[in-house]
């Protein structure tokens, strides 16, 4: 049971009690967050990025941490996300392990860890603690809110549950409400979790770990993440060399593709805590925008009061695939914005925002620039 | 450790040592088979179907078995693949548990299973067996050979392998080799099996059986038969009644999609044997068309001498992409066979072949009825 906080990361107490949207008590929590750029004197400057599942706060280098981050190639001087103009923010989800309080974080009522004592978390309160987070550094009002897979669906929460909190927003491959097919796929990866003898109704420490649940949920995750279209040119049918293989298991990895599976699954696999993991998974499947702004997705859309929006999505996405960016675009622009969809032709898949800059730089910087 | 064998299943015995692609001994085997129709005087109006991984021969109802068979809709008098015009053979695959020879088998050299002892199963050597079915039934030449998914590998290979076996083809949702994503799919659902305990190296038994390996990778497979825009109009975010949840589990069954998948797993884990699932998945990663035919896919392809040939495929495949089946027509096309690549906008993904009948019966009796 570990948390993973990066250096240089920085803390904003939540309000104690915080309100839960499922009910249950979280006292003593708090939200981890870095920034970039500076405020600028009209105080109109401010972006918030919402990650997805798994990243930390730690977007990018900065003073307080000069390591790259997870979207270094996006934000920084001059880049997409230009940090000469723009004052970012970047907040850890409420129920992650990466430093806002979760599962992983010790219950300051205990002492312990509060494993699956933590309340449930769902995106409404995943937004509601950043809109604590941006209310807390005295924004009045984000120029743009950017969320990511996740991310999106928070941020759609926070623009509903907090009206007038952003001008814009940008939606990458992100969704209004889970579907049935990525809620499966979600569902079968909690179950090899929870299959796991190690994972013990949620009572593992780092000695007795479930490994090998997380693994195969990794390996799952890391699949759907991607697409068949960019694998063939990666790794075609490549082999692995004889030194590479375990020729006394007839069933053993054989192929350069499994070999990069078994590789990402490892990097994962103590590197987020299991019961963070099964709440946050849990928190996708229950969203739909509908329970924060009433009515049906489409109605909860047109909802939201915008300036402007951008919902950008991948044609190979097959866990939020591009209807769902669509349904997006379409809503906020029925409520009034200037709302766009910006269909992309990356082959990879629903990560592609993390690897394929060539296409999503110029996607949101153009936005960014034209605010 | 059972094999499941429909009532009425015939049986051909194999020549004993039969020879396998990637050595071993295989003696005293046999191809489970059915038939439907009569072979007309001229002896020109057979049909060959080769099933994917998991069905038995029983493709339809017949004199030796009324019991709808997996293919009923497809299968009989006036129907797609019309039997009072064809002769139709349909052939179990080698490595199977429903009557041909596998793993599930009893070797007669110990009067034990063979289990993982059972010589590897390339998609070679299901062809193989199935022609020498065709021989051995007195068929010089077959008027078409219909491969679904796995069988469609396997029909490629047929044609290949056995030049002059087929006037024509039909290639449902198949491929002419493994891509490296459905490889990742497959090499996890193996591994899920494996990692069960009571899959023990591959010496279970009924009463220690690798059910919960089984049953997630069965969902797994489930998940990439089907399609997200499929399951959204079939589940949407419909939850289960109360009475069909389990409130002291947190992490249990919520969504109607989850109930779906834990009940198709349920009915498949002890109806197919854990062993011939491993051997029959591992032949599609190692099936490349150029193998049988020399140089690329491409080059493989346009060997193979037809007259006529049809490649089906659906938009929503994730499994057997859309691509496959164009390079299939394309390759076939390349070797001079009339060939057209036939897309349907199918929304069940890989399985639809199974389920839409309304697009699937008109495209293969359509291509039939103008032989």
């Amino acid at each position: 049971m570990t948390e993973y906080i990066p250096p240089g990361t920085r803390f904003i107490e939540l309000p104690s009690p915080f309100p839960m949207k499922r009910g249950g008590r979280l006292a003593g929590g708090r939200i981890a967050y870095e920034t970039w750029g500076r405020r600028n004197a009209a105080g109109d400057n401010s972006v918030l990025i919402l990650p997805g599942l798994s990243p930390d706060a730690h977007a990018a280098a900065n003073g307080d941490n000069p390591a790259p981050g997870w979207w270094e190639a996006m934000l920084g001087p001059g880049k997409a996300i230009d940090t000469d103009r723009w004052h970012v923010v970047c907040v850890n989800p409420l129920g992650s392990c990466k430093g806002s309080s979760g599962p992983a974080s010790i219950d300051p009522a205990t002492g312990e860890p509060w494993r699956i004592a933590f309340p449930d978390v769902s995106i409404e309160d995943v937004a509601d603690a950043a809109a604590h987070v941006v209310r807390a550094l005295g924004i009045e009002r984000l120029a743009c809110v950017v969320g990511n897979s996740m991310g999106g669906m928070a941020a759609l929460a926070l623009l509903a549950r907090h009206p007038g909190i952003a001008r814009s927003h940008v939606n990458v491959s992100g969704a209004a409400r889970a579907l049935p097919f990525s809620i499966a796929i979600r569902s079968l990866q909690r179950e090899c979790i929870r299959l796991d003898p190690h994972w013990n109704g949620g009572n593992y420490d780092q000695a007795g770990y479930p490994e090998t649940g997380m693994r195969i949920a990794r390996k799952l995750g890391v699949i759907t993440y991607r697409s068949a279209l960019e694998w063939d040119g990666r790794f075609g049918r490549v082999r692995l060399d004889s030194d590479r293989r375990d020729d006394d298991d007839p069933f053993g990895l054989e192929f350069e593709v499994e070999s990069y599976l078994e590789a990402q699954a490892r990097r994962f696999v103590r590197n987020f805590d299991p019961n963070c993991y099964l709440y946050l998974s849990r928190s996708m499947d229950w969203f739909v925008i509908g329970e924060s702004c009433g009515g049906t997705t489409a109605e909860g859309l047109a909802r939201i009061r915008l300036e402007r929006a951008l919902a950008i999505g991948v044609h190979t996405d097959i866990l939020f695939p591009l209807q769902q960016q669509e349904e997006i675009a379409d809503g906020l622009r029925a409520g009034g914005a200037d709302s766009q969809l910006l269909p992309l032709e990356s082959p990879q898949g629903h990560d592609a925002f993390l690897v394929d800059f060539d296409r999503f730089s110029p996607a949101i910087g153009g936005f960014l620039a034209a605010l």
